[in-house]
C-alpha cells in the first residue's frame, strides 16, 4: 500500500526497481554532449523504414527489445507496456509495441509521457496488479514536424523561443527487484494553462505545470530542492527553465543550481542550432535512460526528480484560438530504496 | 494489495465502489432505445460553443461535473482524472478537464478508453495512490468524420459494415465507498492486429482483441461466460459481434445469450440508419454510465463483464497501408463486493 503523505504525493511503500533502461537516437542525437550515452545510434533517421512514422515505431520497437535484452527477459514474462507519444492516436506506441504481445496501457501525456509512464507502472507494481512492466515513449522530428508544424519540405523558419524535436526513444523495466535506482514517490500533475497561444513557445506554457507539481512535492514531503542532487525538468528548454526558476523562488523553493533541463542537456545549443534546446516525448526519455539512470545506478547521483512536462494541446484547437494547457509529472528516483535524504552535492 | 489471478486477471482486494456515474448524449442518442437513461442531452449538437472540438470538450466537462454533484463532492476532493478520447492528442479530455484542476492521467486507447480508465483508477485506489478518481471519455460524430473519414459537407457514403460515432460521453466517480455496483476485477488488453486494413470495419479489427482479453480471464478465473448477467462488449457492432461469438466459441467458451455490444444497445439500426452499430469512446461510456451502472447499482444485474474495445490506428498510417490494431480492456462490475458468482439468469 502506497502511503500518501500530503494531498498530491504517492510515497511507495516498496519502491519498484528500475532493472534496465536503454535510449536510441539518431544522427543529430549522436552528435550532442550525450552521444555516448545511447544505448543504439542508427545514422538512418527512417529506421529501414518506408515513412516517418514506422521509423518512430521502430525506434520503439527496438528501444524496448534491447531493454528486455538487458534484464533477460522474454516479453511474456512482462505484464505490462506503458506508452504513448505526440503522434495522432499515438501511433507510434500501438505500432512498435504491436508485435510484443504485451499487455498494453496507452497513455497520452504529449513530452511528459516518460514520468506519466513511470508513476502509472509503478503504482500497478505496488497494487500488486503486475509483477513486471515496461516504460516507454518516443519522438521522432520529421513526424512530429509535419505534424505539428509545416512539411519539411517547406523549410518554415523556426522563432529563438521553438525547442527541436528528438528524434530519440527510451525505455525502462520496472520490477520488484534490488538493483538501484528505485522509484521513491511521485506526483500525478494537474493540467495549467496560463493563456499561452504560441505553439512555438512551448516552454513558457509548460514551465507553470512544472513549478505546480515540484511546489506540491516539496510542500507535501517537507523536503527542499537543496536535498535533491538534481532536479530535472524535461523539456522547458531555455526559455521555460528561467520562467520555472522564477515561479519556485515567488514560491518559496528556489533551485540555485540543483536544476537541469533535458532539453538542454540532449543537444549543444551553440553547435546544433537547436535554438531554446531540445523537446519530444524522446527527450527527456533518452536523457532519463541514457544518462541520468546509469548515473543513478551507479551511486553518482542519489537523489533526483525527474519532471517530465508535456504541452496537451492539438494543431486543430491551437488554429482554433486556444491556448496551450501544460501539465508535468514528477518521479523520485533513488539510488537507495529508504532512508533518510541528505543534502545535494550540487 | 491486489490478488493476480492466473497471468493476466487483476483481482481487487478492496473492490474499489462506484459512488456515482453520468451520461450526457445529443439528439441521435435521445431517440434511440437508451434516450431515457441519460443524465443530460443537449439537442445542440455545438453544445452551445463554436467548434466540434470544443463541443466535445463541453460534454466531458458538463458530465465530470455532474458526477460531481451526483458525488456531493468538490474537485479538490478527487485525487485524479483518468480520460482520453480519439481526438488527436486527446484534446476532447484536456480541455474538457483543465479547469478542474484535479490531477490528470490523460490516456490513449480509442475506443477503449473507458475500460482502460477504470482499470487504471481503480488500481490507483488499491495501490493506495488515491482516495477517489473520475474515469472519463468522449466522442462526437463532427469531430470524428472530419478526422477519421471525410469533412461533413461532402457527404461521404458509409459501408454497411461501417458504425456510427455516437455523440456522447460517460464519467464515473470512483472510491472506497459501500455502495454498489464495485470493480472486483480486470483484464489489461494485449494488442492484436490480423490484418484487417479497412478504416470502415473496425467491429472485425478489433474483435479478435475482445476475444483474447475474454478467454485470458476465463482461463485465469475458471469462471464461465454464464455466470455473468452480461458479458458487454463496447463497441464490436454487428459485423464484430458475430465474429466475437465465433471466435470465443473456438477457444471453448460460447458467450451464448449471455453477450450484448453497446454499439447494438444505443441506436435503433433499422430507424436510426448507423449501418453497423454505434461506435465511438462515448458510445460504451454512456451505456456504461446511463444504463448498466444504475441496473447494476439496483441489483437487477448481479455481475457484469464490460470489455471495451479500441481500433488503435490513425489515418494517416492507414494511408499509408497498415493495418489496424485493436485492443480490449476487461472490468468485472459487480452488485456484491465479494463471494461466489451465481449463475446467470440470461
Amino acid at each position: 500500500m502506497a502511503l500518501r503523505k500530503g494531498r498530491h504525493t504517492i510515497l511507495f511503500e516498496t519502491p519498484p526497481s528500475l532493472r534496465a533502461f536503454a535510449a536510441i537516437g539518431s544522427d543529430m542525437e549522436a552528435q550532442g554532449p550525450l552521444g555516448q550515452c545511447f544505448d543504439l545510434i542508427e545514422r538512418d533517421a527512417y529506421f529501414g523504414q518506408d515513412s516517418w512514422e514506422r521509423a518512430e515505431s521502430q525506434m520503439q520497437e527496438r528501444v524496448v527489445r534491447r531493454v528486455l535484452e538487458k534484464a533477460q527477459l522474454p516479453p511474456s514474462q512482462v505484464q505490462g507496456a506503458f506508452a504513448g507519444d505526440l503522434l495522432n492516436q499515438c501511433v507510434g506506441s500501438t505500432y512498435g509495441l504491436r508485435g510484443l504481445g504485451v499487455p498494453y496501457v496507452g497513455l497520452f501525456g504529449a513530452c511528459s509521457t516518460m514520468a506519466e509512464a513511470l508513476v502509472a507502472a509503478a503504482v500497478f507494481l505496488e497494487a500488486g496488479a503486475m509483477e513486471r512492466a515496461v516504460a516507454c515513449t518516443s519522438s521522432h522530428f520529421c513526424t512530429a514536424e509535419r505534424q505539428f508544424r509545416y512539411p519539411l519540405e517547406y523549410g518554415g523558419q523556426r522563432p529563438p523561443t521553438a525547442q527541436w524535436t528528438a528524434t530519440a526513444a527510451g525505455a525502462a523495466l520496472l520490477d520488484r527487484g534490488e538493483r538501484p535506482p528505485f522509484i521513491r514517490g511521485a506526483v500525478v500533475g494537474a493540467i495549467r494553462d496560463l493563456g499561452i497561444t504560441d505553439a512555438a513557445n512551448m516552454g513558457a506554457a509548460m514551465a507553470p505545470a512544472a513549478a505546480d507539481t515540484l511546489a506540491r512535492f516539496f510542500a507535501d514531503t517537507g523536503l527542499r530542492p537543496q536535498q535533491f542532487d538534481l532536479v530535472v525538468t524535461g523539456d522547458l528548454g531555455l526559455v521555460g527553465s528561467r520562467l520555472l526558476r522564477q515561479l519556485l523562488e515567488e514560491e518559496g523553493f528556489p533551485l540555485d543550481r540543483c536544476h537541469a533541463d533535458c532539453g538542454l542537456m540532449l543537444y549543444d545549443r551553440q553547435k546544433q542550432d537547436v535554438h531554446a534546446g531540445g523537446s519530444g516525448c524522446g527527450c527527456s526519455a533518452a536523457v532519463l535512460c541514457g544518462h541520468l539512470l546509469p548515473l543513478l545506478r551507479q551511486g553518482t547521483l542519489q537523489n533526483l526528480l525527474f519532471v517530465a512536462t508535456g504541452a496537451l494541446m492539438s494543431p486543430t484547437v491551437v488554429q482554433q484560438g486556444e491556448s496551450i494547457p501544460g501539465i508535468a509529472h514528477l518521479v523520485w528516483l533513488s539510488h537507495k530504496k529508504s532512508g533518510e535524504v541528505a543534502s545535494c552535492r550540487c
